[in-house]
């Protein structure tokens, strides 16, 4: 499971970066703290950070499961694909909300993809 | 733990369908992000979702901790009981805030006793 | 892996204690849902919970990873230090938020060391 672990954990300093850049956004967009709205720009940062968290809920156990319960080596690939979706959201969102569209169906494609496949290996096992 | 796996795996897609009902409610009330106030309606679509990763967080490990240090059955039993729980929760908030209580106590009594047991379960295994 | 299970489930007791905090300071403050705003305290309470779920998606996996691809007893330690940086930033927050700096850095930095020995070690393993 040491390839999947990377892949994991690869997804968890992307998002250790929105997290930073978020936090910068708000500095730089004068958004003190506990406020999370008042700059449009700034929301943004936010809710790439936000909608990278509802993501990642579903992608870290279904990759693992997916990885136990179907294929390691695909679970990989898949995860690959879901961190390089979320980097082209990130930067689509931050350019103009209306432009997240491809980096978030990349996302949702591999999250499906890990869910099905993680629920139907498991099913196949306990049968 | 493949029955584990497919009770998580319910779970995650359960919490898919309120991701993807909020999106909608999104549309459906002119909310345009990165916005996420400006019509009560979509606000109680949205806290079905956040609440509901507010108790993943805890639910999935909880569940295979439970499951690994517990009884692997009873985690299974414990997780329908959140699944069914939250199904609860998101019908009566959309309907009417005021009538998200039982269904968010059967949530967190699932949790409470799947937190609990894995700890205690635990416990016993290292002392 | 019982020493971390037990460390992962006191974060999660402490984090369910943040979210008892906020529900109650929801009453207190006099904020009813759906609203997430309108009351500057309940919104501090609000916020340590919110931020601690941004920070227990990393914590969790990275901890679990670590544990198993580098070392379980260290895991344990910089588990600890996380759980306590977590209660020193809750408790700086809701006095004031410009005192949560020192619980915050105790705790990005458990997760960062975590995070990067779960990387390091799963890696060597790879290779």
């Amino acid at each position: 499971m040491s390839l999947v672990a990377i892949v994991a954990g690869l997804a968890l300093v992307e998002y250790s970066v929105f997290m930073v850049m978020a936090g910068q956004a708000r500095g730089r967009y004068g958004v003190a703290a506990p406020a999370t709205t008042g700059d449009p720009t700034f929301e943004r940062y936010l809710r790439v950070q936000q909608n990278t968290i509802e993501q990642l809920v579903v992608f870290l156990p279904a990759l693992f499961l997916f990885a136990r319960h179907a294929s390691e080596s695909w679970a990989a690939v898949l995860g690959v694909v879901f961190i390089i979706g979320r980097a082209m959201y990130a930067r689509g969102y931050i350019k103009d909300p209306a432009r997240r569209g491809p980096g978030f169906l990349l996302t949702i494609t591999s999250n499906s993809l890990l869910l099905l496949g993680a629920i139907i290996g498991a099913a196949i096992e306990y049968a």
